[in-house]
């Protein structure tokens, strides 16, 4: 299946003047004179694992995850790369390791995975940007291997805290957490509703607030 | 705890003139002139998670576990770096996220975290290394984190294939593998007796041979 059915793309689209956020700032002139903009709708595939391609992203807008077979790995915020393992390929027809879905409306620059590593190897702060994001997201993925022992409610409280910005702003469904801290749907149910008994979460809408983050730090110990 | 409390530093002691893989032999000669090398003996820490440092290492014989809490995140061989998430940190006081300890006798080269990252900056080749394993870590860990779901034998069939090498050259204990796959030794010990009467493995010593690993293979399809 070709990503190209499943994503909406602005052909020749315009990257916008302003960075994502501000670590980008110093750096945005370079990479998006090589960039286009791509937008994805909801629910929308910008590569599948096991695909061939070339190309590295930087979340410009909305949240995508990054999934494989059926474990939700990360997920991605604006100004986060998607597809930097194929940066450093060279010539080797590499495929991406793992897939990456829009969860709402998404804008993404996408880069040329030759270019991005040109741009590495002459900008250091280019450089400096995408260590960034391969040690946030080896970090991230060691402390989700480390907890993986611990019960069920502590794997969610951990996955609540590290997640707590995209909450405010997305909604992450209860099978997106079963499939974060790999249980099931009901076991995130019980567990977010035990939470919601407790006061130390509440809903607004499908939102989830979280009202004492100081509980769920403690079962994160 | 001081980690220097627990490894044997022969101070000053020259690095090998020859690198430890084929991959590093064209950016030897930039590493090991600012490089130490360090002797460990068996069941030393090299550092600790948490622990203020500023050194980045790679390992020249001998094999490394790096830890979180209670799970064996990986098995660092000959040739790989230690301690890269210290890599671009800038002034500020960073901690190792991981411990790092060593499995049998081993050799590592110690190098200080901001030489390192001059090098990454100033030759692509140290660049290009350093970049090779964070994705090679990092796609390790998206494998282990996507198979959690799987069935404990199925888990022990992955971590014994994607460890095959270091099965001949190591042991490899039944802890490990626990530690590795995230259940108790008892499930291991059963396991892997399984195996051996399936004639999928077999024993030399403490050693595991793998004698039949297309089966282990379909086990992690």
């Amino acid at each position: 299946m070709n990503t190209l059915n499943t994503i909406v793309l602005t052909e020749g689209s315009q990257p916008p003047k302003k960075p994502p956020t501000e670590e980008l700032s110093q750096i945005w002139k370079s990479l998006i004179k090589f960039g286009t903009k791509l937008k994805l709708e909801r629910k929308c595939y910008l590569f599948r694992a096991g695909e061939h391609n070339k190309h590295v992203y930087i979340s410009l807008s909305g949240y995508l995850m990054l999934t494989k077979n059926k474990t939700l790995l990360d997920i991605v915020e604006p100004g986060q790369s998607l597809g930097a393992a194929l940066l450093n390929s060279g010539n080797s027809i590499q495929t991406y390791p793992v897939s990456a879905m829009s969860i709402d409306q998404s804008e993404v620059l996408q880069l040329s995975a030759e270019v991005a590593f040109d741009l590495m190897n002459s900008n250091p702060l280019v450089n400096e940007y995408f260590i960034r994001q391969f040690k946030d997201r080896m970090s991230y993925l060691q402390i989700c291997r480390s907890i993986e022992s611990l019960p069920v409610t502590n794997r969610v409280a951990f996955f609540l805290l590290q997640k707590k910005s995209l909450l405010k702003n997305t909604t992450i469904t209860r099978k997106m957490i079963a499939q974060a801290v790999n249980t099931t749907q009901e076991t995130v149910i019980r567990t977010l509703a035990n939470f919601e008994k407790q006061k130390i979460i509440e809903y607004a809408g499908r939102k989830i607030i979280l009202i004492d983050s100081s509980h769920l730090e403690k079962l994160c110990l």
